[in-house]
């Protein structure tokens, strides 16, 4: 929901990675309605998050890409993978993407694929424990 | 275009990884169609072909995707990228890559991301050549 927004700014914020590119401001930036407009319309888009008491915790972006290989498959995806640092090493993270895989399969989706950063060596074995196989690069290139 | 999706299925299918997965007989299986029906009707999917003297010699699906990182950015990715097999090292999957990179500026995306199978390393030096950064892994897990 649009009220969830701040925590999960808040969660991207609060990262290595995350906080040179985020901008965990109040009242937020305008930018980030819009793309949540924008996700929040798009039936392909879901997003997700966890919640502790009435307290945001962690979050979850779940697309779904409709896609020629596969004989016509859906592939889903998931981006933005983050627990509140308070909160982790308690199961959280692997709930979240239990939830997101079980949608997936309800929908019909064939695979799951996400990247992620080469540095984030324990995320890598935290998906490999969830079944996921690590068998590709991902590779990026800035446009702006 | 509708009529291109042959095409594009015959490349799909004429590779190593590809050829267990399609099924490229005549007619298709009605699964291509309705993928390429949604994909065609949903302006983030952009199902593009390289032609050539009338013949469809190559494919990429460009994809954008919203997102609330990167203060509500923008990504572009790409998909199922092919040249067909008697036309390769001549350039056409540059000029393609190319078209897809013009198309994600145009449209205000930040970065444009893949990912590509560990065995394919000519097409990581072919995206290195291109600007790309190998800084993620990409993982997969089988939903069915």
């Amino acid at each position: 929901m649009r009220m969830d927004l701040p925590d999960i700014v808040r969660m991207l914020a609060d990262d290595n990675l995350g906080s040179g590119r985020e901008c965990n401001e109040t009242p937020l930036p305008e930018t980030y309605y819009k793309a949540f407009e924008e996700i929040d319309r798009d039936p392909n888009h879901e997003l997700i998050v966890a919640e502790l008491d009435g307290a945001v915790i962690g979050t979850l972006h779940l697309m779904f890409l409709p896609s020629i290989s596969y004989q016509g498959g859906l592939r889903s995806q998931v981006e933005s993978v983050r627990v509140d640092s308070k909160y982790q090493n308690r199961g959280i993270g692997s709930q979240l993407m239990n939830y997101a895989l079980e949608r997936a399969s309800l929908r019909g989706a064939h695979l799951m694929q996400l990247t992620s950063h080469q540095s984030r060596r324990d995320a890598h074995r935290f998906y490999e424990r969830l079944g996921f196989k690590l068998t590709h690069v991902g590779m990026k290139k800035n446009l702006k």
